[in-house]
């Protein structure tokens, strides 16, 4: 785990409530040296603690119906041919824009979020894009209503 | 869906990919004048296409252990219980530092994602404190292996 004291914790805080501050800003908010504020940061950022700096982008252009779909493949009698087949679902579903996540799950499972404009076009997609697959042993469908912790990855994920 | 023009998801993007960048080395890549790159950052900031400037921290600091984790609860008899059920085991887990997202899944189903420095830590959590929670009618863990999309969430939604 990375080593970092109360100062670095409440810098980063900051910044990730607003990256735009300025040093000077945030030396004023914590009551510290423009100097101290501006080292911490360079060092921050030397050390990969802050990966990048980016945007979230706002209600209008987040997708309105989400789903998380669990896919499992059925188990083949060739296991090298599983693997590629793994592969093959998570290339083809991270190339699609209303696909905002794809992650595998163990040897035989892909999780992948999708985001759509209406509820309508989501099941569409769940079934003419995802149930078509072959050789899936299951497609479980949780219908994403309410965030109560999380919310904002919408803003962060949805592409322009 | 928000107006946007090429020259607006231009912008966006590159603002996705490093929001330190000045007007002026943005305007200087998207060959256009730095006033019109000006107007244009003040109007997506005005409409809330840009919601929010922030970080999004490194590897270091992200957690080695990940789950997805499907609650569903028992239907009871008095259905006013099972709204006011799923909302404290929402409000529950959206307190710990070590779930990363919260959200509601149809009437009954409660998704979280889990965030842990290992496997055991994280088994544990879900034995300890999900698996223990009473009138549950199912618990799925979908263990996290690897991402080929949306990886940067991590970053993004840890806490610190």
């Amino acid at each position: 785990m990375a080593q970092l004291d109360d100062l670095d914790r409440a810098i980063l805080r900051i910044l990730k409530e607003d990256a735009r501050l300025t040093i000077s800003e945030i030396a004023e908010r914590l009551n510290r040296p423009e100097s101290t504020i501006h080292f911490r940061i360079k060092k921050l950022q030397e050390r990969n603690i802050i990966d990048k700096y980016t945007i979230v982008l706002g209600k209008d252009l987040q997708p309105k119906a989400l789903a998380l779909v669990y896919i499992q493949a059925e188990t083949p009698i060739i296991e090298d041919f599983l693997e590629r087949y793994i592969r093959h679902i998570m290339k083809t579903l991270s190339l699609l824009p209303n696909v905002l996540v794809v992650a595998r799950s163990g040897k035989d499972g892909v999780i992948a979020l999708i985001g759509e404009e209406n509820p309508e076009k989501l099941n569409r997609f769940v079934d003419e894009t995802i149930r078509v697959l072959p050789t899936l042993r299951r497609v479980e469908v949780m219908h994403i209503d309410e965030f109560s912790k999380g919310e904002g990855l919408l803003g962060f994920l949805v592409s322009v």
